[in-house]
């Protein structure tokens, strides 16, 4: 993106999105209760990004006729998405990397999710990696059940606080793997944690790699070792911290929006995946929505908002994956059901890995998405310059 | 609209507008105060609509693929336009009939509205029509001015009750010429009160052929003699009423809605058109919105949610208006900045008149009008049969 800024003479701007770092309406009251957090919805972030376009174009005229393209990734992407869906008139095009926007009930397999991570470890691992993670829940599960068994599986974690409880264990681990799947590079990054290259050929070769010193089960060991291995690949800590490294980018916010109008069921079978059993219950759900916030999900306004699968009309629009990206099952992935857009799907690609900056190791899949991505955004600039975009300007 | 339905064999629905009628969301307290009126938005109402032809079709599966065109005539047609835009999914076009989306401050010029109306005046009863309204005004104050002058204009015009206060007679005079132009049909018609075909011409034509009693200004006596005329021209009343036959359709939510997010700025010269000078200011108009309902305006809201001119994208939409229709003002006219879409001018043509009834009177305007909305309408079927549109019903 700013590689493609500057070869194109663009300017980046990143608007940072209501409730998101410090862009916090009521300041420290902003998460207090829905009648201040209720402003946390998509089609309003929209609005403020359109606004934000017009207000500075009408403040730097110079800008005035000059095309703005969306980028973004994950949930940015989808964002990037419904801008173009939102306001055609303000951005010119827009590269919606992994963008689930189909995350919602009903709009995709709740079982995607977990298959697709399962398939990055069985793609660098083979079935033997993605057998032993599957194994490794019960046993742990045994151990947790037995007197001082969480104590001793955490100090074989090496935690730097004991884990809480069981379910905490197979979350917290569970994440992790995904984590790993989701920043799958082929280089070492520091985007959820600092990662090496390939985390997850590298966990998969470290349970190998490891040695059971026959404390517990095998297998556990051999879990827990490659864990800390991938975790503190860097040498840099002695234990295993709980708040860091995770997923928690912003989490109060993503964690109130599923709660509103994000709801995202995600379920597994254990058996076309390596994770424990589960179903996504939407009662359960917002029972536990209105225990902890106070709100239940409008399940369904996205749907309507956005138009759920049926986007034929969506024009100047890149939806790209990577294939082993778990994120990926609740993607556009096929170029029939969005006749006027563009669908890039990178080979052994992580989460929105072509919004990154250029690297050596970069595999010749993600370079020709580029390439591509570069194709379209400058085919939508000398489109928009083409056209008439009348500024509305309001003087007061 | 019904005609063209039978011949398509389509289903005519009609779905009220929220705060309308007697879709009140918190019955007789809907209007009470803003946390009661403030659902009352353009957005939430098409998302109403949007949501309920999906739960149809979900509920109808018969209905499933069936495509939907919206039909709208003046804030209908607003509806229209905009539905199309956010919703392209749910709707196969729209006829946006006597539309004036540019009604809001800095979109449209404020002056234009009164102009046409005039212009209709000029076209039916010459220059020699406009003037003597134009003089009126200023004659019908002196009157006021004077002691017991209220009562006796009052007496004049044969109103039911006396005219409470000289301001009252000109916004309502006003507003009943405003009216003939709007309805201004080549037949008898009960749109807005019950009115004689052409009415404009009809009250000119009065104007002449009345003869003053020397008891006043001649020319207040013969405006005033017209103008009774014109209202009662079934010959059914005995006096003049303030209460029926205007433009109060569901006033109260309109007013609310013009003091939330449609303020229409609306001025006049007396010279250009033949109304008093006025000029419209937004801080005036939105104290006395913060007095009457305790709101101000979001004055460029509409700008940022429906893209003020910036129309490009727009597709399968036809914008129709009547060139002595007075909200044509505020319409799309010219071709040029909607390229997507279908932009029809009926000369003669007066407030969505092609969206009623054929009638052996219509002109050929209205008639060439409508068959080729017909035609558009057929193509927009077609192509939305071509097309795929999966549908999204949710079970819980």
């Amino acid at each position: 993106m700013f590689e493609l800024a500057k070869k194109m003479s663009g300017a980046v701007i990143f608007a940072e999105h209501r409730y998101y770092g410090t862009s916090l309406p009521f300041g420290c009251r902003s998460f207090s209760d829905r009648n201040h957090f209720g402003y946390l919805t998509a089609e309003q972030a929209l609005a403020d990004y359109a606004k934000f376009v017009s207000d500075f174009k009408c403040a730097n005229r110079q800008f005035a006729d000059s095309p703005v393209i969306s980028f973004g990734g994950s949930y940015g992407g989808m964002l990037t998405a419904w801008f173009r869906q939102a306001y055609p008139n303000i951005v010119a095009g827009g590269l919606a990397s992994s963008a689930p926007i189909w995350l919602f009930p009903g709009m995709a397999d709740c079982y995607g999710f977990y298959r697709v991570a399962t398939r990055a470890y069985r793609q660098a691992g083979g079935e033997t990696c993605v057998s032993a993670i599957r194994a490794v829940w019960s046993l742990m599960d045994d151990i947790i059940a037995m007197p001082g068994g969480l104590a001793r599986l955490s100090h074989l974690f090496k935690t730097c606080r004991p884990f809480p409880n069981g379910d905490f264990v197979y979350e917290f681990t569970k994440d992790y793997l995904v984590t790993l799947a989701m920043a799958n590079y082929p280089y070492s990054a520091s985007f959820l944690g600092n990662l090496p290259a390939w985390p997850v050929k590298e966990f998969c070769k470290a349970m190998v790699d490891c040695q059971p010193k026959g404390r517990m089960a095998p297998q556990v060991e051999k879990f827990a070792c490659a864990f800390f291995s991938i975790y503190n690949y860097q040498q840099e800590d002695n234990c295993l911290s709980f708040d860091d490294n995770a997923t928690n980018l912003d989490a109060n916010g993503w964690e109130l929006q599923s709660c509103m109008e994000m709801t995202n069921p995600l379920c597994s079978d254990g058996k076309l995946d390596m994770f424990k059993p589960y179903s996504w219950d939407p009662i359960e759900f917002s029972n536990d929505c209105q225990r902890r916030f106070g709100v239940r999900p409008r399940m369904s306004w996205a749907g309507v908002q956005w138009w759920a699968r049926n986007l034929n009309t969506v024009t100047r629009l890149i939806f790209s994956n990577g294939d082993l990206d778990p994120w990926s099952a609740f993607g556009v992935l096929e170029g029939e059901l969005v006749p006027g857009a563009t669908v890039i799907r990178i080979a052994s690609g992580a989460h929105h890995l072509d919004l990154r900056g250029s690297h050596p190791n970069d595999t010749a899949e993600v370079r020709a998405a580029r390439a591509l991505i570069a194709d379209h955004v400058a085919s939508w600039i000398d489109a928009w310059h083409r056209e008439t975009h009348p500024l509305y300007c309001l003087d007061f």
